[in-house]
């Protein structure tokens, strides 16, 4: 039985860990868990998985649920995340909150040596060196619950990493994929929302549609694999169906494939190095998808890619920036604010005004993702 | 270093294999090796690579060779075959000869203890359950060669048997892919040897026309993998780049891909669990092939694969029969004596008369075989 801490489970990888979780009561309990303000649903998780610890975004509604619930335990804010995510039952933490937020309690559950399943892509973008460094002088498990890195994890599994050649990380191209640069310059948050493969949350829907979600994606791979960036490759690819790959220095490739569910690789960081039956899911059915589409990454339309990669080479802060002023910028345009083109051109600014520091650490994050929000709200 | 025995060295798998020893001086020797009768070629191998033993088809050719290279031991025949296979300075045995007269050899090597790379179909196909009887309770591996096999077995790395849910072999459709079951009755043997994909020697690329190539590499993946008929699949995928697939039940399916080249899944058996650069291979890039087809295969039209599962679903001395007559059938086909869809024919008109021997032995299989042939050519 794996006790699991998770952290943010109303958004969508959380609701969808809490039915795995769900699917296989003999091996997994819901030991902790955080919200934000959705206290509707935080009071359906407590009644159907009973769990010993939560944590609210603010006070009075831990207050509120105290009375509801009073057999069980709560807590609150960026200190109660952390309180989840140290949970002494618990082994494995989830961690699928939104932004930077979810950085401090993953390094702190690190020195707790819980496993950390990861579905938040800022902890690596912005914090990889000592997240990792942390993970390997703790002999802690990172696993991946993107389906990209997933992929990438499950298709080494039995392989050495010295015969990795490339990774090749595929991108569905997002919303706007059938759109010219030009075509870019209007259109609105409603069409953006409208991922062709994937239901996710509205700040990686945009991502996707941007391809600011490969970047990042690249970075953490970058940190999770221990690659160079010369050695990840994106390829676009239609249909989300080969989910990514790696080729082997002999030339082989492998690759993970499947319907799009993001279930299964949360599903499989829990169950890890063995797999569970996964009811409910829609198997791949090639024959009746017919065709798999492939095509070369343009990095002059997809401008937030080749960003990510600049930044990513140049390492030390500057991936934090890049992560910051996205976060920033896409809200503004989720806010209407901005234009979608805007989105790019404002991480542009933030990271040519920025001098970055190299090997950071927390604080010197933490400082410079405030100031790169703080410049890109000005420059609004 | 590995000592390598290469039965077979003159065919396509066989030649392949020496270019794969040639890259790795340092990691492979030609210890010893057998050939047909391509003296012209075996002494080029032999000034190249320097084996201590070689067999050859005929006597007379093997007193030729001596007189010309001293220092070599030469032997012949069937019982030459044999001692390549149980060489004492070999570790590996590569099974690269066609049909039936692999089995035997194999036998002997895997009581020896030699780790065997399988690229002989029939070996597995007739006494698949000998073979890995033997192969079981003498602790020896049996790698496969085939790049359907190999995708699966390289799939399965670092998996546990227990969470497969079935296997999904890719087929070509070989050369009469387009035709129709009625245009397939005139077609000739030129045509049926241009296969789309694959440089192969001219049974197999018959066998792939008729789909009984797919048929043998069903029963095969059945022993290698134990695993019921019921779990292996077939998918028609035209281009040859997913070599295989294995779904596992939480609905993740693992494939490997790559150009059509055997010398990556010959050099995969020989360098597992690790792997070495293979220089001069064609990488794959998806983005350049742009599309891949999959369809569903069509058990009417592929009448041979339907009969193929049927032998093997009875099993016993079925599979041989299967083998057996195909093989006659198909050197009649390439005599021009009977036509392509008359090789089908004469497969079910053997297994429909046979009644089988379930756990036959050796000798039994043998006779079953030779019967077989004898039936088969009284029917031309």
């Amino acid at each position: 039985m794996k006790h699991i801490s998770l952290m943010g489970a109303t958004g969508s990888i959380g609701t969808q860990t809490l039915d795995v979780i769900k699917q296989h009561p003999e091996e997994f309990r819901l030991a902790a868990f955080s919200v934000g303000k959705n206290i509707e649903l935080a009071r359906k998780i407590i009644a159907e998985f009973q769990p010993e610890l939560v944590s609210l975004a603010e006070k009075n509604s831990a207050d509120m649920l105290k009375a509801e619930f009073p057999g069980i335990t709560f807590t609150y804010g960026q200190h109660g995340l952390t309180e989840v995510a140290v949970y002494h039952r618990s082994t494995v933490v989830v961690n699928a909150v939104l932004g930077s937020v979810g950085l401090e309690p993953t390094l702190q559950a690190i020195e707790e040596k819980k496993t950390i399943a990861i579905a938040n892509k800022e902890t690596l973008v912005t914090a990889g060196h000592l997240v990792m460094e942390a993970a390997k002088s703790n002999g802690v498990s990172l696993l991946p619950v993107d389906s990209e890195h997933s992929a990438i994890f499950q298709a080494l599994q039995g392989e050495r990493e010295k015969n990795i050649e490339r990774l090749i990380i595929t991108a569905s191209g997002g919303s706007f994929r059938n759109k010219s640069r030009d075509e870019l310059k209007n259109v609105s948050v409603t069409e953006a929302l409208n991922h062709p493969n994937w239901a996710m949350g509205a700040k990686i829907t945009i991502d996707s549609a941007s391809m600011m979600n490969k970047g990042l994606e690249v970075i953490e791979a970058h940190w999770l694999f221990s690659l160079p960036y010369e050695k990840i490759d994106v390829l676009l690819h239609d249909e989300s169906i080969i989910h990514s790959m790696v080729e082997f220095h002999d030339s082989s490739v492998i690759a993970q494939l499947g319907t799009p569910d993001m279930r299964v690789p949360i599903q499989y960081a829990l169950t890890y190095p063995d797999r569970l039956p996964l009811h409910s899911s829609n198997r791949l059915n090639l024959a009746e998808i017919g065709k798999l589409h492939f095509k070369e990454m343009d990095f002059e339309r997809f401008h937030c890619l080749k960003l990510a990669y600049e930044a990513g080479k140049v390492g030390g802060t500057m991936p934090t920036v890049l992560n910051a002023a996205n976060e920033a910028a896409v809200a503004a345009f989720l806010e209407d604010k901005i234009s979608f083109l805007q989105i790019e051109d404002l991480i542009e600014s933030a990271l040519e005004k920025h001098n970055p520091i190299y090997h950071p650490n927390l604080a010197e994050i933490q400082e410079i993702d405030a100031e790169t929000r703080g410049l890109v709200n000005s420059l609004l």
